[in-house]
């Protein structure tokens, strides 16, 4: 057992209990220190049109409290440049004109120096206005939004530049040093669960996004999880035993993708001598065998279950059982920037792994729970718009900020997405 | 009032309680009634990947009883062409190689002769077979999804076919003769719905494809429905109103959608003269601003839900609400080819139109029913790997044989497929 | 040594000397024979955008008759029907709308029936305007016109019947009936031609089309051509030798090209138990190595004859070369739809199947030639607007009627293009 | 007349009778001196397939001395980095694997301080085997035209850095400092030359590439050319009298590509209240009509000739009139990076502006000469291969350095190319 090392990435953590604008001061930090060992090249270039430049997250990030913060609730603020507003608009029609998605790549100016600026000149108006408006409760909400918004960017951070460097055949990392860990890989198991009438969704005083809600009710018949996520090694039996070129183990449209993609292993992976290897954020490194899956889309998710004479839970049965798993996982600030191998076991009827790590796919596509309203204007675009075509994921990732996620939370994807930490969980009827 | 009078179409309806071989018979004559207008040229030409020209669902349909019954059934039963095997293959991977769809239009031969002599051959041994082995319940499975297979194919003979003479210039009609009818239009009215715990899917004796079971609860919160399906006069509101210029209405999806293919109005609409006219099998007409409206896409659907300050049902709320609505409507047999407005009222409390002139898109992506599975064989491919990327619709359209439809019955689609006879009815939480 | 025996496909061939009626009604005559082994099926279908349907070439050559003779010449003339203008439009801007090309197998309607009544409809007024009006110059070479205009599009139908029958798996033969066929190969030679000033270009009484003149001086270097057209054999030992699969002799353009469409062999050839057959006109036949290479582009013409230590000829060289080589070939109307080996020895010095069999790939661009004028009106599109991105093809082929070649003729294609009887004859630096 | 004021870059120029070492020095010291206005992040994007990154064309062209002069002529020389032996290979099959064009943008490392520390290792190699080995002929010969390699990317770091720029809604200048120039325009005159035979192509002592020569005869008819270059003034006339609407000014394959990319103007070019932009090196100006247009494709030069009632000059006629020409020009040197007015008028019976301001489009395909020979071995890949499907352009440009033009220089791109510096002068048959 190797001992924990935390690598060298700080990442500032707001302590418990910290006022408004120490979070705030806290996130916003964070987000910096992951850019700080990329170059202003790494943080130029967008490595696909679902990625994009690091330069822009930090923009776009800051752009939003410009926006829905100081825009609305600072009479006379000046903004710090006219045209981020277009620039660094991501998908708000409510706001105007965007630049195009995939031409985010296009822009080497403003150069990131003054994209740091600009974040300077933004976190000093949203300090004052933290000190000076402490009571207004919507002020509150949409900075809430906001510092949540901007550790979804975290993440994306983190997986957009991990595509990036994967792109170039010097094949570098974002960081080498790696964190040793304590590993105790413990065989996967299943755990009964009763059926019944159900809450789901998010209800009380802490924050959620708006697709969370509403709490309602569902029915569900009793069902079985695996205590843990499939691993690496599960998923090269499933390889070894023709996976990828079994036409019956898939979707129709999964199959197609195969096809039309030429995938035969996880986004990352590459086979040489025999051995596995993939793509890391510290570098290459083999394969490892206990540790979970990760970079594959929900058609290998739900391909792979098939193949194991199982299924994938729906989003309800995830979150039903994850309501008792312990909060604790490997995320973000461990320094440990792809999922590790269980490190404790489980409880008797408790999910092992359940946060952190890698996301986990589910059956169910992300559509509006019963009674959704999106929140009024603007940000109202945020969730409800992209209830088409995409896929439920659950738990969070190793690039995920500790305090981002919780059992409700709904995160989405197409179902042929590999570039995020996406793995899975195996379900049964019981 | 216009009385009713039929078309010239004569589509052989079986009678009731008429034994397996008659079935079969009428049920096959029907889709050759539906060829009867049409040359050798018109059926020979695939006008998109989606379509497929009417001599290769002639044939296809035949290849699927002469696979799925003849061979497996027939021991030493003489293929009719060793190619047809692969030629007409649709989807089934189980049973070997297929033709590529997107290559179905490239056969000028076997000729239209070849396939009809093909079906002729086909339902010889079918009929043989029907007689002597009255008794096995698996073969009377198979005959039984044949012949609902069929009559899916007779629909999609009409859809596909409207679809390739639209594309001519000179607009030719499928069938000039119009039949009249009746109309009695009454305005939309919101029927209420009790929530709580119901169940759907079929269950008991009759013949569903498996993706209707298994029979299962769900909770529902109370919820109403629109009496009678959207109208065109309904749309040209919406259309009037900016509808498809409004980014906020849309999803971001459907948004994407209408911008790339530049969409203005339903498909095969357009505008001459400051007057809507639409494309029908009839020919083209001035749209009515009474009838129901069709060939909407779900993202159009959706977005004229939005405006008017309404939503799409999920399936588990429509096929609640149609449990007790009327069975009759306008199907195949009446030679109507296009959705007529209303003929009756509908009694307190209860949907109108339910069933037939359009398909109704549904909120619900089309998704396995809680412990779905697929039927064992190569016919389990049928339906379970389709299901990722639909979304359902129910009730039946016009082009939909009468005896095909069921409330249990569920339809699906991409969401942006706009040419079948699809259009949809509003709900809102109660 | 086989006897010839002609096929049963009779082409009417005018006698020598006949009068424009006479000349008129053979030449459209000869259209209709080689659609007769065709069903309205086999017209009717478009195998890709560079192809067109059979039927197309039936009324767009004679939508040529009536939009440039009937409708400019005889007043009154009523039009057989208007849509027929646009639908049957090939490219000139100057007469209007045109139905777009990649649609062109969308027209289940007219049926052929209907386009052969077209043909008849015209033919009669031709006539009788021909007899009445033999006098006028300028109707006289629009007339002439047309019928070569007629001719270039009875290739046309041959090799775009054979483009989409090669596409169906069942392979249908054209004709099944093949020729026997004399032959008496021989090695090729080379035959030395002096440098020095050349006139090239048409210039005198016979027809020409407007590409070929004006008649100027170039100056040549001294060149050897190869006295036969690169047979199959040769190229199989280009193929085996990894002409495929080596960038060096290859235009970069042209590697490209092979790495993106996965070309291994010539279009049409397939191999298959160590032996290359190839789809013919009269069915799939082994390949036969003393035969002419057809159906490759310019890009495979041009990296043989770097493979081959050679080059191919400039235009002006050929047509120096050609000039006084025998006008035989195997052309349209021996019934051997396929290159044929050599027939006879040449004379010293001369060139052997200049004429006929394949078109000879040039290594010249399709240009103006100095001092070239379009001709005036519509008819100036024909030629003109094409001098851009294709190169220059030589010699006429076995799908080329007899009459409608001549020593200046210019064809021309892109040059990925194959589904031409497109071959090549080397050349060399003296 | 405004005094000339040079602009604040300041390109090195090695003076008249330098030494090879010391040419070698200055040469490579004003592509740094290009990239010195830029930031790194501005050097790493590739904003089309056929523009490449500054750092791109910093370390291929420091990859082609490395290649083909120390790899070959400095035993036991130690490469850089092995891995850019792959990296900065453009297209030379011969050398091995190539990093795929497209993905030149990926390359966030290594960093714009890694290449230049690249440049400078390389650098000191050469300097070090320029004095060893002074007498060898075949050294010198690649050290040439790795110097002539150079001088090509300069431009093109150039125009790749300028449509870069232009995608950025920023619109920032690579330079802003206009340099100050005399205008004395005057107007397009003819100016006749005689017919006969003539020679072309380079001969002598001084560097070409291999793609001038071999020197060869040519007939030409006696023709007239325009004494300027077409202006921007002549342009927008063009574009008033409707010539981006009119099919009949265009080559088809022109006409296609005007309407699939919605062509309206010269690329660059942007209409604003009444008059137009265009955007320079120096930042968005006006256009002014008395400057040569430039920015156009070979199409619109072709259409704009034929609206002009002229043509575009042959190739062979461009050498021969421009041959006593001045040599003077807007060259790279000075500064001026966009073209200006003619500033002198040229004597009777001579051209101005022959050389610098803007390359001219010639209606000549790019092909080999007669008697043709690539250079032997990997460098033979410089030229030959290209030649397919592109058109000749000659006099070199505002960014041309002016040491690196000649009456006989072959520059070559694809005709619907518009990033470079390319315009176009009339001819006329005399």
């Amino acid at each position: 057992m190797r001992p924990v090392v935390e690598s060298g990435i700080a990442i500032p953590v707001p302590e418990q209990g910290a006022g408004r604008g120490e979070r705030y001061r806290a996130i916003r930090a964070a987000t910096l220190a992951l850019a700080a060992p990329l170059s202003a090249e790494d943080c130029t270039i967008q490595s696909m049109p679902d990625a994009s430049p690091v330069k822009w997250h930090l923009a776009h990030t800051t752009w939003f409290f410009e926006t829905f913060v100081l825009g609305n609730h600072r009479p006379g603020y000046t903004f710090f440049h006219p045209a981020f507003r277009v620039l660094f608009n991501s998908y708000y029609n409510a706001v105007g004109e965007k630049h195009p998605r995939p031409e985010r790549g296009m822009l080497s100016r403003p150069a990131l120096d003054e994209v740091i600026a600009y974040r300077r000149h933004t976190d000093e108006a949203m300090l004052a206005l933290l000190v000076e408006d402490e009571s207004n409760a919507e002020l509150a909400g949409v900075v809430e939004l906001g510092l949540h918004h901007e550790q979804q960017h975290q993440e994306l951070i983190l997986t957009d530049v991990k595509h990036l460097l994967s792109r170039n055949p010097l094949k570098p990392a974002y960081h080498r040093q790696w964190p040793s860990t304590p590993i105790r890989a413990s065989g996967p198991d299943w755990v009964c669960f009763e059926g019944g009438l159900h809450e789901i969704g998010h209800f009380g005083p802490g924050f959620s996004f708006d697709n969370e809600t509403p709490r309602h009710r569902v029915w569900l018949n009793p069902f079985r999880m695996a205590s843990h996520p499939v691993t690496c090694g599960g998923f090269m039996n499933f390889i070894e035993d023709g996976g990828y070129r079994r036409p019956e183990l898939w979707l129709s449209a999964g199959w197609d993708t195969v096809l039309a993609r030429g995938w035969q292993a996880p986004l990352y992976w590459e086979r040489r001598d025999g051995q596995w290897h993939t793509f890391t954020l510290h570098g290459e490194i083999p394969v490892d065998p206990g540790t979970p899956i990760c970079h594959v889309s929900f058609f290998e998710a739900e391909a792979y279950a098939r193949w194991a004479n199982a299924r994938l839970p729906t989003e309800a049965e995830w979150e039903v059982a994850a309501r008792n798993a312990p909060s604790a996982g490997n995320f973000l600030e461990s320094g440990a920037l792809h999922p590790l191998a269980a490190r404790e076991h489980p409880a008797d009827g408790m999910l092992a792994q359940t946060f952190g790590d890698v996301w986990e796919w589910t059956r169910s596509e992300y559509a509006p729970y019963p009674g959704f309203r999106p929140a009024p204007g603007a940000v109202g675009e945020y969730n409800g718009k992209f209830m088409c075509g995409q896929y439920v994921l659950r738990g969070g990732s190793c690039a995920t900020p500790a305090s981002h996620i919780r059992p409700t939370y709904r995160n989405f994807f197409p179902p042929d997405a590999r570039w995020q930490f996406s793995g899975m969980r195996l379900a049964r009827d019981a």
